[in-house]
């Protein structure tokens, strides 16, 4: 059996969504991980949580603190 | 006596239906897991939380953080 | 002195009332457990949260991540 | 010095009163914990979180899991 | 340099004020504490949680888990 | 490159302001700190959270749990 | 494959933003941080919540405790 982590190796340079706990969500490339989750995002874009899901700011680089993470769509 | 993640093994391939914290509800198929029971579902639902859990969104697969979990049903 | 432990293990095979964090309620059979207090209760049944208790939805196996649970009622 | 673990050993066989984060109460005989506070409680009652703390369910036995206790009056 | 349960070991057998989350207060005599934080607090008075912190409730003996603790006055 | 705790150390014996989860401030002569974060301030004064953060109590010496601090203001 | 803390060492010494849990943001100079993401930030700013972001309050030096953090915009 393949383990979760290496999904996530898989979508490496992919772009991702990842839903955060307080009803944030954050959209970017995947640049790196580690194994509390901690990820780098690029070209990262935070969207309003509705259903439009538009830009509401954008990052260059952010590192998301694993803890925070509720699902990464791959 | 069998353990809990016995039973998660068994269910690799199947169907499961997660309930998360947050009163959120997502179902898809369980194609891996870890043993902080991070979670990948292939083919996956966002359900509404009410009594028709109709579908709100559909990813190809996502990687469910372990700690989100409140039950999976199996 | 036995341990909290010894209990869920003489309890194994009965219907056993867990209360949940979020005011959530689950009855059933247990069918096993570990370290971590994630539980497998067979012929499930959440029931809602009043005076009533009556059964909300049935499952027929699910894995209770432990650190949602309040107590259980053996 | 004594530890405060050394008073829960003291305190075996006898009515405690602990109080739960989430304003939930339960009274009952100590019959056992561990190092993370897991408790069984037999004879437990469940009192409403209010002046009179008068009795709203009974239970023979539970387990309580450590991480929601505030306090264990001894 | 000293450090912080150093404090709480000149502090033993004195009266403190221990601030809760949850917006509990309690006072009593420390009688002895662990590396977790839990402690012992021997004629303990929970007080009201405003200007004039009247007292509540009387416990000859309370163990108080240390992850509720926000600060203890020594 | 200097660590974050380190510059704790510098500040030892200065005033500093604490931020809590919850809404709460308090400022006062940090005594001393240990890997968890837990702090002993003296002459310790909890502030009111508003512009004016004025002072609402004042305690000679209080020991913060580390897991309540937000940021310590060096 | 980089790992999310090489992108920090990057970071030293260049101004980040910081987004914390209960919705506080700050921004300043990062000037050291440890494995569990505790971060010194320098000529730190507490922003408002809105859309402008202004300026709250000023903070020569801070240290921010690293389970407060949500992400870090570097």
């Amino acid at each position: 059996m393949t383990r979760p982590f290496d999904e996530l190796t898989k979508a490496l340079g992919q772009q991702v969504l990842v839903r955060l706990k307080g009803d944030r969500i954050v959209r970017g490339t995947l640049a790196s991980f580690d194994v509390h989750l901690n990820i780098i995002l690029e070209n990262a874009e935070e969207l309003t949580n509705n259903e439009e899901q538009s830009v509401k700011e954008k990052y260059p680089k952010i590192m998301v603190r694993g803890d925070n993470i509720i699902f990464i769509a791959l």
